[in-house]
């Protein structure tokens, strides 16, 4: 189905082992997979920064429900800037406290700019912003 | 409503005009919630490495709907997991990409274990962990 | 002799209580100096990404000297960009493998540059930049 | 001189692709120092957290050597922990400011502890702790 190109690579004895613990630990079923991973993390970092393009990602926020005036801040915010956010999912921790998450896809300069402006809002405890890419 | 404690700190002028220059951008509108923000952040990290106690967070991750067995896998994983999940949510950005975002509650372990064992899964483009704190 | 501002922070007490825990571990002798430093290495990450103005550091890497080549190497690279590096420390940890560190300073793009130029050289096994500020 | 196995790596073509522009940009000659060196990189980190066994490093600061006892308390600090402490040099970097980056190797728990320990002295503007490896 996806086309794969096979490319050989050199590695010495002692990393190879070191890396092949490491992979299986983590449960990967073969080599190529967990290469792939390292080298894409690597690249998405690389593109947030640069801040070119199209990006994927999610904005995850803890806040109290009842500290004066979140909810409303938030859903403007929201509304605002709707065209970054494809939807927003909400669970109730508990009394006071919930977690939403925004799934987010734009330039990576206005996402890093709406998770700023998420974690200034008074209440937010804490705003989180996980950073993706599409291929 | 919130109880707050004053306390009061020294800081050289050079560093607070720094600082404050950098929280308007932000768009604080004071001080004491850019403070108490970067204070948690540093605690967030440190309760998360300690891996001691229950946290929040979200697992977010992107891949190819049609990549041989990744929706079967994702699903048995989720079921076998689903402890430590309280939904998902779903956003189809294309023909074949999706993104998917995870609201997890557990031990910092569990949840770092399963993150990992998401991105192992053959299909899954990168998963992203956000580390959040329930207070 | 250095001259300091007293400002106020408003702060909620439980999170007071896990800072004032942090840093008791940390040992430090006041909450203004932690504050003031968390403050500062937040806004050495901002003025090392955004590349403006002079910064100072370090580069740290080994590598093994019997490598083919890696010696001449890091020495052409060096005396190619001697306005960047103050200086040059080498320890020798075994028959073969030593750790060198170089003290740079100049602007953050440049330096970030010659850290990965080191990195790529063969034989070297890793280098790492330590971002600090003059101030 | 050293051996390396070969090992064969299946990865997607756009990937590759990608990949091969950052590794030019990073002036690497071959990808396979390239792989090695951010598989390296992620059990570096994965080494220093589990904090087993000995690593090496460096510490680097700058600081006002003006500000009360600075001298004093890191002289001290370094002569109780001279056993993590290959040397250390120190550049001045104007009337005021100078920094210092101690070669240190020990385990990782020491050197971290080492670390926080020199950031918190009064007068310390930054510490910064360099990640490295034997092998």
């Amino acid at each position: 189905m996806e086309k794969v190109t096979r490319i050989g690579i050199s590695i010495e004895p002692e990393l190879l082992a070191k890396f092949d613990q490491f992979i299986e630990k983590q449960q990967y079923t073969n080599r190529s997979k967990a290469v792939s991973d390292i080298i894409k993390k690597n690249l998405i970092t690389d593109e947030w920064e640069k801040g070119i393009g199209t990006v994927v990602g999610s904005i995850t926020m803890t806040y109290d429900h009842e500290s004066g005036g979140v909810i409303e801040k938030l859903a403007e915010l929201q509304h605002t800037n709707h065209k970054l956010i494809h939807n927003s999912t909400i669970v109730r921790l508990d009394e006071h406290v919930c977690i939403e998450v925004l799934i987010v896809q734009g330039s990576p300069f206005d996402i890093k700019e709406l998770a700023d402006k998420v974690q200034a809002i008074k209440g937010v405890v804490h705003a989180e912003l996980a950073r993706c890419t599409l291929k």
